[in-house]
């Protein structure tokens, strides 16, 4: 598939995140308007609840853009999501007949604010990178014993806090939290010291379910994928995590991007997942190309300094696609709902510059890395600022997912002053 | 405090679970009515909505009672809950002068449908019963490891699945699930064997709250209890839990009361938390008489057949109060809201019959438990019915919790047949 072109210009660069090949799906406000849905082309944004007001979409007769998040569309069904993309399509191509209908309801990009695309209904986040599993299994078990014995058979995963899931943009206060040094006997209660990022990415569940679902069944039941940041405290978890899991560490904040990927933007870009030790069990097997080509990197920037790149890696790196792990997820029963949101776990790719966590990249702390400014990091500094970008490359254009940024601030000086 | 008298005759017995003293909230509906609030008393319920619309109960001018659920008044914050506890006692008081009034608003219990009391936000567990712990540490670690080095220290708990919890008289079907036995190599998947309750007690937050909050703070924040079964699958839990904590496993149904019972109701019975072997860190030490005590009990009853108390505890075995897991839940920043249940964990006593899960009971699978009707048991079979109950004994009333049962059903022939 070529750049489809639009009458938007901007939109038609092979550069662009947002070509008409893209639509991606998010929340805006400007000045004059509250939070609403909105679809971005090139630099500007088409408003959704302006376009249903003008009766230029109208895909089931309820109006559902006028809100702050994309839940009650999603809630009208895979039809209706072919249909607005099928009809934005036709709105917004070059020649379109629509064209002085919508030009009035186009925003430019940079006078809106991006909102949480969705209401967050319950986030789960996974841990199917085999590199990053390797890895972090190898700092702390040895290479023999890295990878748990489950981990070829089944995406591990726990349920996160959905409540602590931020828009890119929104800073990010160093968490206090429980530890323990290994030099003491005794925890004690401090700010983190050892701040991390896992660059993920989210995959949102657009379908509601109730009871066990198959891999296809779950891959249709997803809407389309977002970047994803999950901040963790290492600290806080080395402590905690034992025996049920990580905690505190994880709840400070998940990031995600603003735009949503639609699955139809990011067909062209299946691929399989890796060749496999163990073949799955009939539940959790593949039914088709399950990954995505998907270019991801991450860049640190100190305080008032220049951005460096920490890493680059690809979506493709995972073991478990994210229909496996929503199909793993109902296995027992729980019901999904529209809203829900599915972290893939860090992904890292197999040498050094591709690891998607400063614990990987720093060896749990003992490799500092020196960025462009001369500076080292083991873990997060405060004024840090974290910045993912993810993009798809197809033949003369760019599926883009913008990016998903936050900074560190500093820890109160006493959590419970009131 | 002595049995409050009510012009409702039924509620004025010392065992009877509603009197006036308790007041407890919860969600019904009848052949006529839709889902909405009502507080129990005696072997009525006084339908709120219809109170409320009759300008009988005016808390706040905002309707909140013609809901199915108590998320919005809850929402209303702590002194709207003083006020109409308030008004309750006034209206439902042995002469009152808006017995008139409020008699025909009285709903028979046994015409009654119960509901889902509040509409859970987030479902989070812990892991704070001090016996439990240390049982099914001993039954995998050996007693000198039993207790995690954390646990003295800090309350463990785990993120769980809202979407999964369920009112009693909810049939609860046993799952599938990929497990492994010791005698095999490789996992299969298969319907769980080894299918289990955990006897707890479910903590409802009433009052929001966006960062790290005290123990005080958050014993102010709690709304009120409920009993509550985490129906667990050990041996999908057994091939899961490693490194991230226990998912599939208690993703089935946590099951919990239809009553909320309020802090007030239960304010008589605060009792102390047990000596500590480590003084707790500032932000988690208990600010007074942080447990209640709360008398527990499970029965099981086999398809068709007359029902065994399995279980007799008490709620004050608890090594930490919901008010400090409600702490702990907060010190990383994340944000709670009104909805929000905490799971206590397994209620565990001392002694055997004291015991709050199957698997503490029949010791991992190897000493069976008989029954009354001569049947035995290591974990449930299909069929089986399970009833928690709790009551905190006044100088001549009782608080009530009311039943949480649930009936076992056998697992789906197939789960992915359409």
């Amino acid at each position: 598939m070529p750049l489809l072109k639009s009458w938007v210009a901007s939109a038609n660069s092979a550069d662009h995140p947002f070509p008409l090949n893209n639509l991606p799906y998010g929340v805006f406000s400007t000045e004059d308007s509250d939070p609403r849905c909105g679809v971005a082309i090139g630099d500007s944004i088409l408003d959704l609840a302006a376009a249903e007001k003008a009766g230029l979409v109208a895909i089931s007769g309820i109006p559902v853009f006028d809100a702050p998040h994309w839940n009650d569309f999603m809630d009208l069904g895979a039809e209706a999501w072919d249909a607005l993309r099928a009809r934005l399509t036709e709105i917004l191509t070059e020649g379109s007949a629509d064209e002085a209908k919508a030009a009035p309801l186009l925003v430019p990009m940079d006078k809106a604010t991006l909102h949480m695309p969705i209401a967050v209904r319950e986030y789960t986040d996974f841990y199917a990178g085999r590199n990053h599993a390797f890895n972090v299994g190898t700092m702390f078990r040895g290479p023999e014993n890295a990878l748990p014995p489950n981990w070829l058979h089944i995406p591990i995963g726990y349920n996160g806090r959905a409540s602590s899931v931020v828009v890119s943009g929104t800073d990010v206060r160093r968490p206090w939290g429980q530890l323990k040094s290994p030099d003491h006997d005794l925890p004690a209660f401090l700010p983190c010291r050892r701040f991390d990022l896992e660059l993920e990415m989210g995959a949102i569940v657009g379908t509601a379910s109730n009871g066990p679902i198959t891999v296809q069944e779950a891959d249709d039941n997803i809407f389309g994928y977002v970047l994803l940041n999950d901040w963790s405290a290492r600290d806080i978890q080395a402590w905690e995590y034992q025996p049920l899991g990580p905690f505190q560490a994880k709840s400070t904040a998940t990031s995600i991007s603003p735009w949503i990927i639609t699955k139809p933007a990011l067909e062209p870009f299946r691929t399989d997942t890796p060749e496999r030790e163990f073949e799955l069990l009939d539940h959790l097997k593949d039914c088709g190309p399950m990954l995505y080509d998907i270019d991801l990197a991450v860049t640190l920037a100190p305080e008032g300094k220049d951005a460096t790149t920490i890493t680059r890696t690809n979506y493709k790196e995972m073991y478990y696609s994210a229909a496996q792990q929503l199909a793993h997820h109902t296995t027992a029963g729980t019901p999904m709902n529209v809203g829900d949101l599915l972290g893939s776990g860090t992904i890292s790719g197999a040498t050094k510059p591709e690891r998607g966590s400063l614990l990987e990249l720093s060896w749990g702390g003992k490799e500092p890395l020196t960025l462009d400014t001369g500076e080292t990091r083991t873990f997060l500094e405060d004024g840090d600022t974290l910045t993912l970008t993810g993009a798809a490359k197809g033949d003369g254009y760019t599926i883009g997912f913008g990016t998903c940024t936050g900074t560190v601030l500093p820890a109160l000086k006493d959590p419970y002053a009131r």
